[in-house]
């Protein structure tokens, strides 16, 4: 066992990093720009799973990693011993001290492809080193939290409680997924930790063990309600759902939990024909009596399992979700970039671009602002309009946005108001923003859902929500392509 | 932020856990049967990506777990005010001692669906305790392990670096899923972290941001050529491949490296169509006179690009594979599951099973053991025979398999050695194991896979390896089914 750190016992992240950012910052130091100030954004090109939008989440740790940025001297001994780091640049690493602003989309909010989540500029040095790790932890929490908004949805209003930490990829997977499930919209998660870390309900019951321990199902029923009379939930599909777990479970509801005072809770399947099991249960419990009792599944349910369930009529109060939730199974990577897009010379602010035979892939260059813009009607999201970083919105003026590939498609909006997208987390690396609580940003998250369009809002072939460039933004990269066209091409 | 533990100083998983693992507890201990010996298996049905086999990771984490499960005073408050916990079982919490014994097939070893990865046979109370976090343990790794297996051959021995932590799920899905990938045969990893926790060499050169940096594709590659003239790499992508990235690097090799006194190390490439990038790519060096420099590509890359790029002749000498990899993107969900398979009644081990419609989903009973048969011939793995705990296999009489399903199928097998299958990381909570380096593991890996038919090491189809039941215990399942049948059916 030849770990240097016991994750567990004083994990520093810092060291959590693509080789590379040390390479090229030792690079900068030695060719005497490591100073110089640049620009990156982070952003994504496409919405997992052929949605609409994807929700941001993931800021509240990220500050925690820019906040705790420290290399410590064992990190240190280990960089001078690769032999190709400078005196100076360890040295630098050594007194290390954030520098750089920082903006983010707050979590919660919905976001589109090509804008950008977070903003950095700093020192290159700096700038380019938060690069593995902002990447890291914004991928993962808005992955998560898309996934689960989308999961949420397609319950319509029922409870989905998060269950899949035992599949998730690593322990920061069960961690942080739990989080991000509950920005999603979550009810609460079967994780413990999370609870405590994040303050979100954890909940659970009975595993099929408790039931294969006694002799009979019977026998264990009994047993769990003589242990919870006030809090009776039975797990009825060890052996046979309809012969035997649903009348062993009235049974006990008759014979233990109601003699004792109490309403039983719920019964939960895990496995078999949900829509046929779950209208028999339903209709046996309520023959009994028990039409209070919840009804809770739980086996490989997603979006699209839980519309068709629904659909045909399954009776089903509160859903667990599990692998397909915590991996974001149908497409578990969230492909966040994170690009240069301008450098500082002489005090002014120089565009950037990366340029690449794939459309898609080339970047909008610049220092930005970006501002969704709502009419007043109804107070519906129209469309984001990316600026440059001076430019504002005039809400008395009608507002001409163009789609920036076709241009000839326009709209003139008039009656809005425009509200700009970020957030300042780090003014020259202190930090200035103080996140809200995770139930507060579920909350918040569900109502700029709601101000999206219905259209955009669809499951499949969603409205393309407007992300546009202002007029401005266009040329600059325009003139910036049409240089490096002549250059290269 | 209303974090309780900040992560990084004094982590403490024992609270990883579903919450349902506490609410059994505290049963268990209110209906008297907490110290009952159980004996749980933690095994999978299938193998992801249609593959022949698994390759097992994660033991070493596992350990590391056990050993330092604790609960904290934090922790007992905690679970003290969610009010349904008894004082009895919260001052057990509170002076756990971890008494269990556990069995695990040795990381890197190829292991198949249905047999025990995992054994523990402890209280019940402790066994069932530690349910989420060996699954999520070895769920995880095992799942990155088998990806990074499938890879590695389809690069047929060419090296493959781990590129992958900005698009882990989370920071542990980068740090272990880069151990994982080590075992799974990668030769180093991006992830700086891992070099240190776990000494597996992290390499790393340029990203685009550099060559932007600059004013132009050739000031940047001279300055990084000025920074590492021993060890230069170039990533020649940015504008154009051919046109200028590959002049521009010939250009800084002849201008700065080789005057330097050194031989230019490698190109990367991240984008385009990859086959005909890197013959032209090829083609300049060699007759630039570098027919030495490496081409390294790294784009979205998985086993079946990489096959198809290899079949279409791409001259490529080292891959850099990503999100594919530490996501295992393709099936992202390692379907582990731990099941309880006896219970121990005055002294005697009685074999219990889990029912269910569905016929891959009923369980093997019993307490276990698995024996791995070797031919004498070739050393090849002919078959995995699982067995009861106290079953020998005698290797000097002819041994008979069958298929447990189709027990018509069967093969007597000679001239033969059975090795078995598990190791044993626990004695009465005590540890007694000592796990291998990765890079140890790794070396074993390769060795146990080529043990395997090749027919078993396809990507598609494999022929199906057996994993069969000793007569003994096919009996045992036979009659537990048949008296289940007869009660509940």
């Amino acid at each position: 066992m030849e770990r240097v750190i016991d994750v567990r016992n004083g994990r520093n992240l810092t060291m959590l990093t693509d080789f590379y950012e040390l390479t090229m910052g030792n690079g900068y130091m030695k060719e005497g720009v490591s100073d110089t100030i640049a620009y990156f954004d982070m952003f994504f090109r496409r919405v997992p799973d052929g949605g609409g939008y994807c929700i941001m989440a993931g800021v509240d740790q990220l500050m925690e990693y820019l906040e705790n940025l420290t290399f410590s001297k064992e990190d240190i001994e280990y960089l001078r011993g690769k032999g190709i780091f400078s005196e100076e640049f360890l040295s630098y690493l050594e007194n290390f001290k954030f520098e750089c602003d920082v903006w983010a989309v707050p979590e919660g909010t919905p976001v589109f492809p090509n804008e950008p989540l977070v903003i950095v500029r700093g020192p290159i040095i700096q700038a380019q080193f938060v690069e593995t790790m902002i990447l890291l932890t914004i991928n993962h929490q808005t992955l998560i939290a898309t996934k689960a908004n989308r999961i949420v949805r397609a319950a319509k209003g029922r409870p989905v409680l998060e269950f899949g930490s035992r599949r998730a990829q690593g322990y920061d997977g069960a961690i942080y997924g739990s989080r991000a499930a509950i920005v999603g919209g979550c009810s609460s998660s079967s994780n413990t930790l999370a609870e405590i870390m994040f303050n979100v309900p954890s909940s659970g019951t009975m595993a099929h063990s408790w039931v294969q321990l006694f002799d009979t199902e019977l026998e264990a029923f009994r047993k769990w309600a003589n242990a919870y009379p006030s809090n009776c939930s039975l797990l009825i599909d060890t052996y046979n759902v309809l012969k035997s777990g649903v009348p062993n479970a009235i049974t006990v509801f008759d014979e233990i939990v109601v003699p004792s005072g109490f309403r039983p809770k719920s019964v939960r399947i895990d496995s078999g024909d949900i829509t046929y099991l779950t209208k028999e249960t339903r209709r046996m419990l309520d023959e009994a009596g028990y039409s209070d009792v919840k009804i809770i599944v739980s086996n490989s349910l997603d979006e699209h399992i839980i519309r068709d369930v629904l659909n045909q009529g399954a009776e089903i109060d509160i859903f667990g979700v599990g692998e397909r939730l915590i991996t974001a199974k149908s497409e578990p990577v969230f492909g966040g970039v994170y690009k240069l897009v301008a450098v500082e010379k002489d005090g002014r602010v120089i565009p950037r671009i990366k340029i690449s035979e794939n459309q898609e892939k080339i970047t909008n260059p610049h220092f930005k602002k970006v501002y969704r813009i709502f009419t007043k009607k109804n107070d519906k999201a129209i469309a984001d309009v990316i600026c440059e970083h001076d430019e504002v919105i005039d809400e008395n003026e009608p507002l001409t946005i163009f789609d920036p590939v076709y241009t000839w498609k326009q709209k003139v909006v008039t009656s809005f108001y425009a509200r700009p997208l970020h957030v300042q987390l780090f003014s020259q690396g202190k930090p200035v923003y103080d996140s809200p609580t995770v139930l507060e940003i579920r909350d918040y998250s569900a109502k700029e859902t709601d101000k999206l369009w219905a259209e955009v809002l669809r499951f499949e072939n969603p409205h393309n929500y407007y992300v546009d460039l202002s007029q401005k933004l266009w040329d600059t990269r325009q003139d910036l392509l049409i240089s490096h066209s002549r250059e290269y091409i």
